[in-house]
């Protein structure tokens, strides 16, 4: 693994919680990303399922890793898990830091089109293309390439489904908690599909989800999406999770929208349902 | 609970992470402290048992909340869990921010009688009397006055050995995650003890939890340490828990030294291992 650094590795549910760094190619800087590798990882001689997680504004590589819990049934169901950052980093373009929702830890997951931005905020082939790439190569003896999904939590929840829409069959199962899922209805969406793509609109649906499922047409998908019902952001019409319901159900694509009673936009509610989200990924990945 | 603001309330595995502030009289500041209040508490119609959890050297009440993963046993068990902050906040005692190991986020849970710390650094008796007291009034509908017990993590598992051991039948279970163990031989303990208590050792060995152990009379107490093999502070005879073994066996308290082979001392051993010392506590306080 020469292309890669090892940043930091701690045990925890018998598995191991990395973190490397490694310079990108699509970023154009040094990345860290992290890797849980489960107790079934150890000794290499079997193929396990991957699900990579795309978090939200503000985070970095390390707030699910040290937040959500998510290990303990990583270990149990025996799954990878791997979790990139939200931006390129330090690459110091002007404005990159004036604002939390754009720029730094504000990437969207999007290929930006727009200078000064399409050099490095490239997030979407970063991620579907050159870490799913990486982690094949870099783990190629305990990932099954065949068995790859994706989640994540808001900007990042968005991202893991416009993955998975604009990659028909990539991704073999996707959910998200509190996503947003139909930017281009959103101020935060509007923000940043402007600021990386330019104000042509008809740019903006090919990076938007609920416009993207209406064309969907890869394998059978079922989309699970959790929403805590008094998140404000949820409450303030940034997420818009009905949006995305009725688009699905306008073309048969199944959509589970669970509405959690009191949670709000935190970890606190990722942490209360990640295992539920763990067992769904395992269905699909596992059956 | 007119002495209590509420600083914030996020739900988590059905019930409420809650974090209030108050004028601490024993510190003679303001202070933070956590409380979790379990989905059992909700109605309010019957007596739940509380664990306390005293946190490690530079921690706030903030780390074990967001990353130790606690909320789910306490939730299965119906166990209310306080949190206190780890030192005085913000009464600017010159050199309180000079080192990470002692003044600030580094009050050793002892009562100083050194000037200038005397005044302030009563983390013993805001611990064990004042937040144990407030606790009882503030949820006195929810909380089980004589099912009370204690953990804590590094200074802060320490921390729970000595309000124990010092005050018989305050706490019925205790547990700790590498705790320093015989602060009397390692340097932090020296410097801590040092600057709180002064160069007179005769007066170190009162908080010191394998002297204390060594006359301990109260109700009979089984003592349970979590330790992570290759913890660097471990290696380095910071910990010593073989230590507190030792003296335990010599007069006979039961003592369980759980060795945990490839952990280290983060929060990543002790969310792998929290749920055990739940149903350690849940054990004797349900009883």
């Amino acid at each position: 693994m020469e292309q890669l650094s090892l940043v930091s590795s701690n045990k925890i549910f018998g598995g191991y919680q990395k973190v490397y760094s490694h310079q990108s190619s699509e970023l154009k800087c040094k990345m860290n990303f992290s890797v849980y590798l489960p107790p079934q990882a150890e000794g290499g001689d079997v193929k396990l399922p991957v699900v990579f997680y795309l978090s939200g504004l503000t985070c970095s590589e390390q707030n699910f890793i040290t937040k959500s819990g998510f290990q303990r049934y990583a270990a149990d169901h025996g799954i990878i898990v791997v979790g990139p950052d939200t931006s390129p980093r330090g690459v110091k373009i002007p404005g990159d830091d004036d604002s939390w929702d754009f720029g730094v830890a504000a990437g969207f997951y999007v290929d930006a089109t727009k200078e000064p931005w399409s050099t490095n905020y490239r997030m979407a082939s970063y991620v579907n293309k050159e870490l799913y790439e990486l982690v094949q190569q870099a783990f190629n003896n305990v990932v099954d390439p065949d068995r790859i999904g994706i989640m994540g939590h808001s900007m990042g929840g968005h991202g893991a489904l416009i993955s998975t829409l604009r990659n028909p069959g990539l991704y073999k199962s996707v959910s998200a908690f509190a996503p947003i899922c139909n930017p281009i209805q959103g101020p935060w969406g509007a923000k940043a599909l402007g600021g990386y793509l330019g104000d042509d609109k008809s740019k903006w649906v090919e990076w938007d989800a609920t416009e993207l499922v209406k064309k969907y047409d890869g394998p059978p998908l079922t989309l699970l999406i959790d929403q805590g019902s008094i998140d404000q952001f949820y409450v303030d019409k940034q997420l818009l999770p009905e949006n995305l319901v009725e688009a699905c159900r306008s073309v048969g694509v199944p959509v589970i929208l669970k509405l959690r009673e009191g949670y709000d936009h935190s970890y606190y509610h990722i942490a209360s349902y990640i295992g539920e989200h763990f067992d769904f990924h395992a269905k699909i990945l596992k059956a």
